[in-house]
């Protein structure tokens, strides 16, 4: 126990994918799956954590499931090497989720900066649902259950893998060595961390029709290159440009290769002498975005192509997730019992229970 | 649905069972269990519940299980009239809560008066832990799961029941209509509502060794009548006696009938005038005390015999709560079952669904 070496990672099945999400995390998790340095990997789509924030709105969480699963399959996520589900068909999850929250007191939430952060963003104020409240617990549920010993994430996050660890501590000091604390894995390219939408800001999200889908047609993706935020002050071709806020800059920053030079821009040695011309002036913004759109299309469009022949089988990525909730699920019952033995809630498979109290009794 | 008239009702097992549970629920259960006016009954040891506050002690609970399952058969609850089960041995009352969570907001939590006086009483103040925090949904959880629509409990848990109509009606406004509003059952008898300790204090309580126990052997229970707290002041048998804070007739205001006059104190027709005696004077505190020790020891002693006979055969114990786990793991998963489906969150079970997606991929 705890020698494996085990990744758990997952996405929250509110939209399609972007290519936020594929710098951020899908591109990595790919690597890591066919690394050959981990001896499991879980992937989940995490609907139930959905629903702490969307509880008005599960036809969107449920219409969103299968859209993650194809993003998954097209971005190269093998079943065959990773296990991919569905959060709320492990019921085991809920259990320990229960038991954890004995283990947390309500300030400890409350102090939790990711949590403090995330209720602004939601604007939730006082009236914060108790699903969303708990979810660092829930979220140790997530990665104890699989006994995972690295989750692949940002430095934001960092605070919910400190409560996980701090979960895992106290009940194996109240109950005897029986969790797995998991470990933090940054990204290494700390430019993909947070790629902005393409109107320049931070958040990139459905309503503010700011994203580029992993699904998007080659036009769309031009579309939205073509118009994509730049410096507002670079008017005319011969005018100096502004990197810092530039999001065609910090696209390519996240996604041009030495190769793409060669191929789409050979006047160009690299991105630094490109970013040097814009900065002195004398490079349009139509140009940069013509490279990046090569650049982007190059990358889309064999997901793109992967995503559709998924897309001809649906039934059978229904097949896959069903398969893949049958492993979660093994896994995460045998932790289960692992815990409720330690917890000593285990009165019906505990031969020595009955003994014990036939025992106390003939006294 | 909706139709059956169905109880819920449970105790901690956080100790053994005292007359002080006999007269605020256990006599009520079983008259309610033999009543013919319920179609199921529903009784459960809630040893998750137990835990929230005693986690550093699962050896307790787990021991106090077959304690509270013997007092509950002494005290005649049938297995054959009521599904007698444990609480941590239903997963489904896991997930339950963990759905009704997103529906509760943090201060409603903080809110509820039950909790705040919970939390004073255990000296929690800013160290909550979760688990006790969120009690009242997970109450509802173990209500909702067996479509619970009378609830016997105290005025003091009337907060609770508000919750979980809450919640209920909340579900069923988001998602339709799928659970049902349970009704609390006060007690007739408000004189029994809250017996107080032996020493006069509120509260019975192990620690304090204030309580009479179901179990207790008959010459314990008749020292703890004979010291029993009654009027400080009543020095002489010649001088007035008081009755406010007299647990002696606290006591016999609970458990005497004309009948026990009749046999053991023919001299008084009915407690007014025995009452009435004791304020004016001339009345000894002994002889109430031995009147009170004979109603008592007719009340117990078939009791704790009937306890004795089942503690011969532990094992068949832990069958009838086994076999009570079943039942009532088949009626929650029921609901369960339910709930997702309102939920949308069936995915695998839900044969329109997998259509419905083929559909909307082929456009």
């Amino acid at each position: 126990m705890g020698k494996e070496k085990i990744i758990l990672t997952g996405d929250r099945p509110t939209g399609r994918l972007h290519i936020g999400h594929f710098v951020g995390s899908l591109r990595r998790r790919v690597e890591l799956q066919d690394s050959g340095l981990f001896d499991k990997m879980f992937v989940f789509i995490a609907d139930s954590q959905a629903l702490t924030d969307n509880v008005d709105n599960p036809e969107k969480v449920r219409q969103n499931v299968i859209e993650v699963a194809l993003d998954y399959l097209a971005c190269g996520l093998d079943p065959a090497k990773a296990t991919i589900f569905i959060q709320s068909q492990i019921p085991e999850l809920c259990e320990l989720t229960f038991y954890y929250m004995n283990l947390v007191t309500v300030s400890r939430l409350q102090r939790n900066p990711t949590v403090k952060s995330e209720i602004q963003m939601r604007n939730f104020e006082t009236s914060i649902p108790v699903g969303f409240f708990t979810y660092p617990i829930s979220q140790t549920a997530d990665i104890t259950a699989f006994r995972a010993t690295t989750v692949p994430v940002g430095e934001d996050q960092e605070p919910m893998l400190e409560q996980a660890r701090e979960i895992v501590r106290r009940f194996n000091y109240l109950y005897g060595e029986t969790l797995v604390e998991p470990e933090i894995l940054l990204p290494e390219n700390a430019a993909c961390l947070r790629l902005p939408g393409t109107d320049g800001k931070a958040k990139m999200s459905k309503s503010l029709g700011n994203c580029i889908y992993l699904s998007d047609e080659a036009d769309d993706i031009q579309k939205k290159i073509m118009s994509m935020y730049t410096d507002p002050d670079h008017l005319r071709v011969q005018d100096p440009g502004k990197l810092e806020g530039n999001t065609v800059f910090t696209y390519l920053d996240a996604f041009s290769r030495p190769e793409h030079f060669e191929l789409y821009l050979p006047d160009y040695p690299n991105l630094d002498e490109l970013k040097a011309h814009y900065q002195r002036g004398g490079l349009g913004d139509v140009k940069v975005k013509r490279f990046l759109n090569s650049i982007m299309q190059d990358l889309l469009t064999p997901i793109r192509e992967r995503r559709k022949e998924f897309e001809q089988d649906i039934p059978s990525i229904y097949e896959m997730l069903q398969n893949g909730c049958e492993v979660a699920r093994a896994a995460a019952a045998e932790t289960l019992s692992d815990v409720k033995n330690a917890m000593k809630i285990n009165y019906f498979d505990d031969k020595d229970l009955i003994e014990e109290q036939v025992k106390r009794f003939q006294k």
